[in-house]
């Protein structure tokens, strides 16, 4: 992974050369900090250790029994299902086995997915780590029983992914299905590189051990220096943008097939990072596209923003044709990916010209170590963003009071969460 | 359109009933404003007077010669392609004609669905008012070349939308397409409910007039009072929470039905208000799925944000299979739009007893009139939001430096941006 934070020097909000050396006296502490975390596998540090603790052959020998359905269905919801549709979006020239994500509760989306679905050649990955998780566990009752009415018999076509006990470890005992455990210490949106993130790559054939080692590359280059550390240098100069006003971090990739890693992202810095009124809020963006979408606002609105802006070094392009179309000759013979690269640039360039800070990330490209880089980078520079903020990065305590209101009103037990719901104040115009 | 502001009320930032009362009398002078120029067909306001001037019969004229193809493909960028792709996503239960969109110059992405659509029975339908846009011109070029080497006579396959002059004009009257043209003084963004927005869904045999219907709903509503006028009540709430600090606008809609909605809202937001260091920022989400993704952040995170929270009042449901899994008897029987609802619910009140702004927008259903309202609804609040900022919202000057870099970039002429983007400041870190 390549960082370039020559965009984030000088503008409004800025950094100078002064506060990266600030910067850098911090990051060295808080390394120390991330590596006795690593070295003792504490919870949420342990993540960071999983290049060297994952086992792909385990993975690979799970995920044998069911050779090469057609498609496979992931039946999991935020963490549980970002990782796995990154790396599946990111190599999905890799494979010809559909990914498919049931991460919603939307009746009709499940019902026209279900529909489209040939279910007796799909393979269904269930992963919850506790085995209780509302969303998951209702839509898997959902996907067992249309699999059952199809007269397809979802015990010859079900992989488990969850801890050591609960629900899904039972069933997966008492009907011998195939199952992955959930390492200990990984928070979901931590897991993209075990086997959470990595079963449904497996079953689609692709190459999760080139994921593996390209996250190892990543783990490798982490030193006690933000100037020879990209994941630590990105998490710093973010934390120190943030603090200086730039609430909002616009991920912005520059590649259709990295749209979902800037979901993944946007969870994982949300979730990580949002606490005891800090946090900086991850937009969702994609190169070029947005330019007509979003690029007006991050040049000319608030200056509370730090756009990130990420591109491999290569891809296959197409040939734009030669046109006599008035005033677009320039664009034959380039090619699109010339075309996107130019955007990107002039993207760069405009913000940069209105002093708006910006950091471009490459990678060499979006394969398997590619894509490994990235997520292993993320979550490096989340992790060092979080040490630097003193927040505690691994917990998310504002989600459970929602979670215990939505269960009190379809009455699984009395919680004095849902009848605040009740007691919504209404102002109503129609 | 039904809206309910309760939750916007006391929280920090939050109004009074005092500031609805001071925000009352503004929004009549603005609803004047607003009136004479839909009355005068004004550059931009132009836009919220097409329930009354689109012809719906012309658009279905036009369409005519295709019949029923397997699929539609849109070449457009931006607001050329994010209003047909929010209607045809909403409606996708109407239709077996697949929608897609090439709204990227992604060379990968680009093979991938040029290689997966049955060419031959494919209408493309692109769009750009000036017939310049770089993106959509070099796409087209693409796919007119990919379908001639298929042996695909593609003037049989193409319907032109665009302006009264430049290149795609010229093509199609010389090569005798149909074609629709742009309505003068409507901006892309506003675009959805034009030839631009309804060519594709009406390509689909979608209930098109059904949407204008929804939408001249809406716009009937509108008046002089927010008490009376859900569109405006929405824009004139999220202005006085943006000057209170709510910089972030979280879109976040519980039906995937309409996540392309909040990825067309997130332009009309961020283009038109995001001005002279003003604007909102849009931050797309969708229910229940990002609760396990960026709720965390909105309850506990800097008080930055307003969250808004749209849902249908009715949807198909799916029933839970019951079981005897531990701790999930309370799922079985309920339907999983139950599930949806309760947890719509405990989101707003979760929100809510942290004092986090947030507000319910609700249709009766997600149907053609409901997606008419929430469209035209949203844009008569983007409206009234730029009226009481004091920002020229039809305007995206801040735009302009990129594409003239780009161009540049390419060959395609000297411009001075060009040079800038040589001139990058770097600082690399690997």
């Amino acid at each position: 992974m390549y960082l370039d934070i020559g965009n984030a020097l000088g503008g409004s909000p800025g950094l100078t050369e002064d506060t990266l050396a600030h910067l850098d006296e911090r990051v060295a502490l808080a390394h120390d900090r991330i590596e006795a975390g690593i070295e003792a596998e504490e919870h949420g540090y342990a993540a960071l250790n999983l290049p060297e603790t994952v086992d792909t052959d385990e993975i690979r020998a799970a995920v044998e029994p069911f050779g090469t359905p057609s498609a496979v269905l992931t039946v999991g919801i935020g963490g549980s299902a970002l990782g796995a549709a990154t790396i599946s979006a990111a190599l999905a020239d890799q494979t010809d086995v559909e990914a498919h994500f049931l991460d919603n509760v939307d009746p009709e989306d499940t019902a026209a997915l279900l529909d489209s679905l040939p279910l007796d050649d799909t393979v269904v990955n269930v992963v919850s780590r506790s085995g209780t998780t509302a969303e998951t566990l209702a839509n898997f009752l959902v996907v067992r029983e249309a699999m059952t009415d199809a007269g397809v018999d979802w015990t010859e076509q079900t992989i488990v992914t969850t801890g050591d006990e609960g629900n899904l470890r039972a069933m997966a005992e008492e009907e011998g299905l195939p199952s992955l455990r959930v390492p200990d210490g990984v928070p979901g949106r931590f897991s993209a590189l075990s086997t959470v993130g990595l079963a449904c790559g497996a079953l689609q054939g692709i190459d999760i051990e080139g994921v593996v080692e390209g996250a190892r590359s990543e783990m490798e280059s982490l030193s006690g220096s933000l100037y020879d550390s990209p994941a630590y240098a990105y998490g710093a100069v973010s934390y120190a943008l943030a603090e200086r006003g730039a609430l909002t971090n616009a991920m912005m990739p520059y590649a259709e097939s990295l749209e979902y890693f800037a979901e993944w992202f946007a969870q994982l810095w949300a979730e990580s990072l949002g606490k005891e009124g800090l946090g900086q809020t991850p937009a969702r963006a994609l190169g070029a596209t947005d330019q007509h979408s979003q690029l007006q606002l991050y040049r000319a609105g608030p200056r509370d923003k730090l756009v990130t802006l990420v591109r491999p070094r290569e891809r296959e392009d197409i040939t734009i044709p030669e046109t006599d179309l008035d005033g677009l000759a320039y664009l034959g013979g380039s090619g699109l990916g010339d075309l996107l690269d130019a955007e990107f640039e002039a993207t760069e360039a405009s913000l940069a010209a209105e002093d708006r800070p910006n950091v471009r990330i490459e990678v060499d490209a979006v394969d398997a170590h590619g894509i490994g880089e990235l997520i292993y980078g993320m979550e490096a520079a989340c992790v060092m963003y979080g040490e630097l903020a003193g927040v505690s990065t691994f917990t998310q305590p504002a989600v459970e009071w929602g979670k215990k209101a939505a269960r009190g009103l379809l009455g699984g037990g009395d919680f004095e969460e849902a009848d605040a719901v009740a007691d919504k104040q209404t102002f109503l115009i129609d």
